[in-house]
């Protein structure tokens, strides 16, 4: 990949200052970038690396061009342009249509001639792609499973039966959507498996990230809204519905039958309980433990911070009796007054 | 699926009271259930969506009868009914015995006509399949394994080698039993592996979760008992033993040679510290962490609730010196005495 | 597998007492040993197991070889000694070189002769693989991956495009190593994806757990260092560096952009945030949750135990005006003074 600055600064809408045959062939971050390269400014935090950039070009806001030493592109957002510009520098294989010979299809699947299935796929009976579909080597798709325009599987992805996956949805590689509920009845001879019927819909342009799970819903589906982004080894009980544009960080568990809001944050390794409701704009902090529902937007917390083990040790068993602790406090309060 | 009321009484044993010439088409819950539709009710927080359900007939107890008001069908368990009636409802694909042109099977495996082997799945050598045993596309199965009647690999599930599986297991998509466990010795050198020697095995009815993993054992096998649940993205260690009918949910992990009892529940997220051992009927609830063994039967929990962050800053740092501001106290009390 | 002691003795050059013509057919712990098989002791807690032992020889120290009942094999590392003993009765299935027919290979691919590749494993372009490289059944590599010699990938591993292993790295089954990084940044439409341009390095003799996620670097690679040992289902986020020979436990999530130093050990479940350091030489027990960076080495915790759900409640309950009391607390304090 070799570009000009010209041709960046045409192709993001950018104010360019400085030689506009320069040719760029990387991105880089601000204190590792050499000639050749474009950067990005955006945080305070790095002024100082911005000062002693060697990059080629910069691309940063208009009201920051002062300090900057070096060619700059400037732009209202600079992480967004960085992000428009990082796509033309992308190595990810890209497919071209077509169904590789060893892939396994059941009868009645609907596939444009715009679609590409990788090789040792397997697609169940009556499977429907939309235009220009990518799914990757060694993907499942189960039966009647529908894939919207520009939905992307990547490899080893799963896809079960009656599951509905928007345009532009990307699945990464281990995820599984539509595994069943875990649903038990318990019986005098055990557990007894509750079949799960509902199926899973995710909305356009979310991305479902590597080895996370979604559960088909036990009657209802499973809902993923549009535009929600989930990291890697997330949990998504079965009958869950999630908000659109809600991000989930890696290792979060979500319990069954919880509605998540829009516009939610949910930092890593947090646990939500289930059959509860959380509001629109919350934000967990990571290992948050959620166990009631959530009616005010806000940033919740829980756990206690990390310290040396010794002094971790003495405060911990003090917890075990706090209550009996306060109670005395209490006693010499009343004492007193 | 069309099938009428008469039917399913007959078919579940149920009392009923309505026109046994109806036709049921699906199963839903009580809130959204419409004509044609069977829902259920055992839980007395839904009286009032019971009161109202447009279902065209209830699985209830007959104590309930003179609350519902559309067709009965009487019985003891409700949800255990409706669990027998979903099953009839259930689209999960089901596989035709045959082995898949594109299987690769090593020498010498034991494959009865009833067996059916999917696309692009693998088996090792000298592997055992009982009778109607399911192996789901893109399944691996490594040498010397058994598995029971019954059993089901969902697609992508991997069985290593000297695995045994009980009969009528499920093992979910992408879950992983007998990969190596997390043995090493430290040396002049760094880290070197212990390999491990044992294997796992799985007693009948038994179900594990999708992208769940189970060590095989170091030097002894790594034991799940009978009719045990086993959620999604769970990790039992190296060497664990796990009673019968004990349920745990997503994303617990258990460290290696720890012992749990039978009939336990272990809620989400829990963690479970290694070389310890748990009692039967032990109740965990979500994100506990044991760390010691537990010896009585009874419900355990650890953490702390969640609240606003700013009053968490504010509670969390008082816990950094919870100790010290105890010792305070104990000397104001004994001050008083 | 059958082997004399004689032969056990000269592999791990250990001083023998007793029948060099017994044959070894496995082995097993002190507890549960018996005629044929070795065990070995070192950790003083099984010091009464060892007097009991019934195996056919045991691998200890010289200093405590007048302890034990039976045979012995001195050595100054019993442990050390057992693993490499262990090596010899694995019965890991071991391949052939040579590339199965059902395998789908890119464009101009180095394999050397020594290589194995098994069935139903994809391959993408300018692959690169070491002497005796291993790919399991089912793996996926992308385009331009280089495998260092020695390197196993195990059933269902994912290498992506531009990431390196070093030689002898082993990833276990279902593990993915180079998916995209979790960056997005918000928009006035929602969330725009950052296209992730960098890769994964791990080093030499480094082992990544099962349906462990490794993700690859935005602009710059994630590093994993030499001899870095990764449980299950772990996740390490775009940009982390991980020091040589540290090992950490499973279902630990390592948030983007944070180092960690050499030789720590990390226990199951542990959170780390993203953005910060850690040290050499750390040690986090189980759920840690590390928000801030650490600097000196040693043992670090946080959480509160577990304890009877009812005692819990109580306490977790006062936690939650923990601040209130205390301030109260230093009111009476300040009133006595």
């Amino acid at each position: 990949m070799a570009i000009t600055l010209a041709i960046i600064a045409e192709q993001l809408g950018a104010e360019f200052d400085g030689d506009p045959s320069v040719v760029i062939t990387g991105l880089a971050p601000l204190e590792t970038a050499k000639a050749g390269e474009v950067s990005f400014y955006q945080d305070p935090r790095y002024q100082g690396a911005l000062t002693k950039t060697k990059a080629s070009a910069i691309l940063l806001m208009p009201s920051e061009k002062a300090q900057c030493p070096v060619s700059t592109l400037l732009v209202s957002e600079p992480l967004k342009a960085f992000a428009q510009l990082a796509v033309m520098f992308d190595r990810t294989p890209q497919y071209k249509p077509g169904i590789h010979q060893s892939v396994a299809t059941g009868k009645d699947c609907t596939i444009p001639a715009s679609a590409s299935i990788g090789a040792h796929s397997v697609l169940g009976d009556n499977v429907v792609l939309g235009e220009n579909v990518c799914i990757e080597p060694g993907c499942y798709v189960g039966d009647r499973a529908v894939l919207g325009a520009g939905t992307r599987l990547r490899p080893h992805a799963s896809v079960y039966h009656d599951v509905q996956l928007g345009e532009r949805v990307t699945v990464h590689t281990g995820a599984v959507i539509g595994s069943d509920g875990f649903g038990n009845v318990k019986t005098a001879d055990g557990w007894q498996k509750i079949p799960q019927l509902g199926g899973v819909i995710i909305g356009d342009d979310s991305d479902i990230g590597t080895n996370t799970t979604i559960d088909r819903g036990t009657l209802v589906d499973t809902r993923i809204g549009r535009g929600v982004k989930i990291d890697n080894l997330v949990q998504i009980a079965h009958n869950v519905v999630i908000g659109d544009h809600t991000a989930i960080a890696a290792c979060v568990a979500v319990a069954g039958s919880t509605t998540i809001g829009k516009h939610c944050m949910i930092a890593g390794t947090a646990g939500i309980t289930g059959h509860i409701s959380i509001c629109d704009n919350v934000i967990l902090t990571g290992m948050a433990m959620v166990t009631k529902s959530i009616t005010t937007p806000g940033v919740y917390s829980s756990g206690t911070g990390f310290m040396d083990n010794k002094s971790w040790r003495r405060n911990a068993a003090r917890f075990r009796q706090l209550d009996k602790w306060i109670k005395q406090l209490q006693q010499l309060l009343k004492e007193r007054a």
